[in-house]
């Protein structure tokens, strides 16, 4: 059975992810899916829409074999350790032939050599000793312009493309180079495949095209008409239904709006220098919080997006800026989240979700992967597994009234399985 | 001018309150009377129905002089903490000639007596030495009974008195003994009056007077009926018109409801090692927290009472453990309220609110008060008016839609003045 990896969120699955997910079969010929999926809370440092349960679902609809989650100590990193975290996986089951990502440029070939000029240049490691490029990417920060650009000058002077800054600075393009990246840091034998992304941009949030929207969007969406069917010429039947489904339960949608009382609440009473022990808190952001957060008029609503505002500068992106308020909320600690642990890779593959077809992947995975393949979360024991379900029950804290089973479901529920 | 202090908490203010009130001055003879009331949070371990701005205005529209903050270092402890904060605030504000406490006996000399033997026998200090007392209070523990039923048998034994424990057993009797042992301790120069409760019980659910009832039963009628005219038989006029601005203002009622998510969020978080930090999180109550929540149904209503009934135990009362629930909520750290902070007494004196009698008062405590009067919190800095200033921003953090100013209200507001 020939395989192919993708690496998504699905938040939510819509009609761009199916064109994805079709090529990836096509260009890679795989005949199996295996989709690594981020769990609670997403790159972007935000928590997901609906649960991860929901959105396996909607990746087993479309027609995903095997579903694994991404711990939560990747999936809410910057660029570099989120793709890493996700090729380590993808590499480590044993059973992948090949991964293929969307992108802008669509040319594998571009890509591929500047990540391997990158990764000679020394910077093949997220942890990765002082070289060439960290002395080039850190004189760029001195300049106090935000991290994806630093990255994206000091790696087009190291790779002496000077017109190498247009491409890299679209964001999609960043990532598939952090993949690959990745592929080559972990010395990985998947043949690594893009294909150039339609229509809707990665930021975009406003809807220019009849069928393909980006998930951003699509949320702005959700949150402006409050009914899943405004969803409905840009998404598969099943996700609306699925949303139409999490809506009425009162399980969506998930927003930082739901975590601000919770998030003030303890910025309230935690001293700057507590703070200081929490991940992506650094350089003195933990003074511009109390005064950031003490600015914050929650009468005028979207009190979130206020502290936002109030904590942006040049330097720091929002999604950083997010990044950081999520390592708050869930408490992830530096020294639980360091370099050395994050850089052995995943230590092991939670299952989420698989189809008939899927079934016998896993029973290949089992024999293969490097990792343990973890079916039972309460049967398995791991810091970071306990990351991921305690994300998953302060996710499932936001819901209206949840149920015991809602909060804990890691402990409760088997992977689904579709049909 | 004739100083008589009382220790409050008016949550709400009531028609008992005011007989204590009316009794205090004239049993002591005084003109003026100066109120230590608790802030945001209160003894029993929870967050106070209104803000301590709209309980000064109560306290000083039935006729109080000055009303000073307890700060929440020592209003959310154990009585013996308590007590010892709030009669070191009296004493050290030097212009206090007496204070005047309800109990159930009614008997000063019977509970002076008790004091005056009890700190003999070396049970002086809450951190006090180990000795006769101390012994008897551990061997007590061991048998797993609450510590107000150990301290009440250890007592007895102590006094040599079998019959005390049945004085001993009363709360208000309780309370009064811990301020007269503060008085002893501090060697105050105060003279203490006592006089008979009326009516209610403290712990009396049910309202079974025409005029009188608990606080407890108030608080049980406002949640059931969701009106301030409920409460009319019951409270002065203001009480209730206060009140009922603040409910209009979404100010009110303030509950362990509130932040049940808040609390949740937290726990869910954090590794019961870390939870051991947190003040009275001790005996390893920190392994069966984590069961009890888990154990916690949101779905069938009263969170936080599911969270406190899976908790309890013969061993931990109710109070004790909402008290635990307050720490982990407020993160007051053990280091930040160790005994021998506590033992040093009130560090300043905060300044909620004055009459215009208060005012003249006020001038004298300037010049003869043993710490700083505060009538600026952003002018002065403590460790523990920050945690005043905390409790009150996460207080305010409940209201249905806070304003800027009314969350950081320590900041901008000035004492109450009226009339």
């Amino acid at each position: 059975m020939k395989t192919v990896g993708i690496i998504v969120e699905y938040n939510p699955l819509h009609n761009g992810h199916v064109y994805h997910f079709q090529q990836s079969k096509i260009v890679s010929g795989a005949d199996a899916v295996v989709a690594v999926m981020s769990g609670s809370f997403l790159q972007r440092g935000e928590p997901a829409l609906v649960s991860k349960w929901a959105r396996t679902e909607m990746a087993l609809r479309m027609g995903a074999d095997v579903v694994i989650e991404l711990p939560v100590a990747y999936s809410t990193q910057p660029a570099e350790w989120f793709a890493f975290g996700a090729v380590s996986a993808l590499e480590a089951a044993g059973v992948v032939d090949s991964f293929c990502f969307g992108s802008e440029s669509g040319d594998i070939g571009l890509l591929r050599t500047a990540a391997k000029r990158l990764h000679s240049a020394d910077r093949h490691a997220p942890d990765g000793g002082e070289g060439r490029f960290q002395e080039a990417l850190r004189s760029h920060l001195k300049n106090g312009i935000s991290y994806p650009h630093a990255y994206a000058a000091a790696a087009a002077g190291c790779l002496g493309d000077p017109s190498g800054l247009d491409w890299l600075a679209q964001p999609n393009n960043t990532l598939g180079l952090h993949y690959l990246l990745a592929l080559e840091r972990l010395g990985g034998t998947m043949t690594p495949y893009t294909i150039s992304r339609q229509k809707a941009g990665y930021h975009q949030t406003d809807i220019t095209d009849e069928q393909i929207a980006s998930a951003t969007a699509l949320r702005k969406l959700l949150a402006d008409e409050g009914r899943a069917e405004a969803l409905r010429p840009f998404v598969p039947d099943y996700t609306w239904t699925i949303l139409k489904r999490e809506l009425e339960a009162g399980r969506a949608p998930v927003s930082w709006d739901c975590f601000y009382r919770v998030l003030f609440a303890r910025l309230a009473v935690t001293a700057p220098a507590e703070l200081t022990g929490i991940g992506e808190v650094t350089e003195g952001i933990e003074h511009r919080i109390g005064r950031a957060v003490a600015d914050v008029q929650p009468d005028l609503g979207d009190p979130f997006g206020q502290l936002m505002n109030n904590l942006k500068t040049k330097r720091y992106t929002r999604t950083k800026l997010q990044r950081t308020m999520t390592r708050i909320l869930l408490h992830h600690r530096k020294e639980e989240l360091s370099p050395e642990l994050l850089g052995q890779g995943v230590p092991y593959l939670r299952v989420l979700g698989f189809s008939a077809q899927g079934q016998e992947l896993l029973k290949q995975m089992r024999t293969r992967s490097a990792v343990p393949v973890v079916t039972k979360a309460a049967a398995f024991r791991h810091p970071f597994l306990e990351l991921d379900i305690r994300s998953a029950t302060v996710h499932a804290s936001a819901f209206r009234s949840p149920a015991k089973a809602e909060l804990w479901r890691d402990y409760y529920e088997p992977p689904l399985r579709l049909p």
